[in-house]
């Protein structure tokens, strides 16, 4: 049982979902505070039935605090975070500023939950693409080893705000009608187009969001030797990332033993019936809290390689869900300490 | 020059394109027959400013046609191809049907040309996805030779002809304003949505389209060894395929070395400054011949790796031009020898 839970951002598009997941997953508090910047403190926000007041973010609202789960921009992450922890808070964090921190545990409950026992203080969750293809990807690196990656996604606009999916739908009304808007949320109109973009450039040709899929995963997975190739896309989807995945394993897997690994795997839902025209679709995945795989083959040329598509929701276990998830085993702990 | 040249299935998506590319290019005939089935035989197009009335597709059709040039589904090719080779005339095919057969060279102009002299009445025209990979792939294989390709795709729908360019369009306003419609060019609505099926269940979990990537790549090249591993994914974009591709050369590559190739090879145009946000993407390539690549990337881990983004107008370099440029080698070959 956590005491008093405090839910920062809770008025954005992940922090929103947040809310609903307390409530799906049943997460035992107190007390919750909802916390937010000042152009949404003082709105009033119902959860699980009860208004909650949106307080403001600062120093002292976290003076009785004991689990935060916040869903902020990197920037807003760096500032109040400190705040937090000097408190004795723990905070799950969603945002990118302290994944990489080596003192800071960067965690999927489903694949590596004992790393959140090193925490101090801060508690990191992945990137909505590493999750979704590291939870994948865990069951054939527990069975047979991982010795490289390489993924192309397309990745739904909902991450970047509900501001970029309102952006889809004008620019798509925009298009349709003869009109094209300028874009604000994207580089470009992003309406019936594809942008091989997203972040900005952070090395050697590879932008930060590809970047972050290669030292998450590394990070998550325990393995700083695991080759990662990313190619990041932004698709006109409003919710589910996809990805088109490809591994090498160190030992060769049989079709048969990938799709049991796949079918018995913590998190996965392995959807995969080409004949009858069923995978995983974003439209489908929007919505459900597990990662869908489906096309799994066996490379024709290479006996270790392997192809799979994989969706999964990118505002929920790409985000809400996995934090969530996090303060579960965080209340699990509460409750072995007080018993 | 070529005497008599007949365009069969001139109404349809590709067909209207082959007529524009035929000014574009500028391909020299003396005499030309717009040849369609029941359903558009009877119309009239104008072409370079004169009207032509498009004849029944018959038999006796071909008895005076020199040159074909052919944009139909592959069960009307099976049919009418063999009428116009038993009367002297040379077809250039664009249907799937002949690409795989021996006696059947299957033809990119800038990469295999000299394939078509081994024509016994027939040349092949790639598939779409295929023909823009080939083409940038091209000048990487010349320089340092290629040893695996691993390739995921966006495809536009406008592959499937004009109806689903219809349908991408109407599912769209259907979903916008909340009543979704029934699919029927597409095994699942596709509007904000990816479906990662294109063709059918060919074999061991891959697609018939993902397969002509294998073996139609393989062919052009001239490599029965190279490893193919595709991806094909259906996205809601009208017109204009992009590919993520990851390749590897025998021989390691500097980023420089990689960019000149592509810089000066034929038919593929280089815009790579991610800085500045310039990459190709479909909304900007529809209805230019090239094959556009950006990108580009050196692997991070494996020395010979190479990363890169293309885009090409699935209608354009992917069907007409091609299938107008394999015409204008013919028709260099028919001065040649009337000269």
């Amino acid at each position: 049982m956590i005491k008093t839970l405090a839910v920062v951002g809770a008025t954005g598009a992940v922090g929103t979902i947040v809310l609903d997941e307390l409530q799906r997953q049943q997460l035992p508090y107190e007390r919750l505070k909802l916390l937010a910047s000042s152009r949404s403190a003082g709105n009033t926000l119902v959860v699980d039935g009860q208004e909650h007041q949106v307080e403001l973010l600062c120093p002292e609202a976290f003076d009785d605090v004991d689990v935060v789960i916040a869903s902020t921009p990197d920037d807003v992450a760096a500032e109040f975070v400190p705040w937090a922890v000097e408190r004795g808070a723990i905070v799950v964090d969603e945002s990118a500023f302290f994944r990489m921190d080596p003192q800071v545990p960067l965690v999927i409950p489903e694949v590596n939950p004992e790393a959140i026992d090193a925490h101090q203080g801060i508690i990191a969750s992945p990137n909505c693409s590493t999750t979704q293809m590291v939870v994948a990807l865990k069951p054939l690196l527990d069975a047979a080893g991982l010795k490289r990656i390489i993924v192309s996604t397309y990745q739904a606009v909902s991450g970047a705000g509900l501001a970029a999916q309102e952006e889809l739908t004008r620019a798509t009304q925009g298009r349709l009608s003869g009109q094209p808007m300028e874009p604000k949320m994207f580089q470009h109109d992003i309406s019936f187009n594809l942008i091989p973009q997203i972040g900005s450039h952070k090395q050697a040709g590879f932008t930060s969001e590809e970047v972050k899929m290669v030292h998450e995963t590394r990070k998550i997975f325990g393995i700083d030797s695991l080759a990662v190739n990313a190619t990041c896309v932004r698709v006109p989807v409003q919710i589910g990332h996809s990805e088109s995945i490809y591994c090498e394993t160190e030992q060769p897997l049989e079709l048969s033993e990938i799709n049991d690994l796949f079918r018995n795997a913590a998190g996965v839902t392995l959807l995969d019936d080409l004949s009858n025209q069923q995978y995983p679709m974003p439209v489908d995945c929007a919505d459900a809290p597990d990662v869908f795989v489906g096309r799994v083959r066996k490379d024709l040329d290479e006996p270790c390689g392997i192809s799979f598509w994989c969706v999964s929701d990118n505002l929920r276990k790409g985000a809400a869900t996995n934090a969530v998830q996090i303060g579960k085993l965080l209340a699990d702990r509460y409750t072995n300490v007080s018993a």
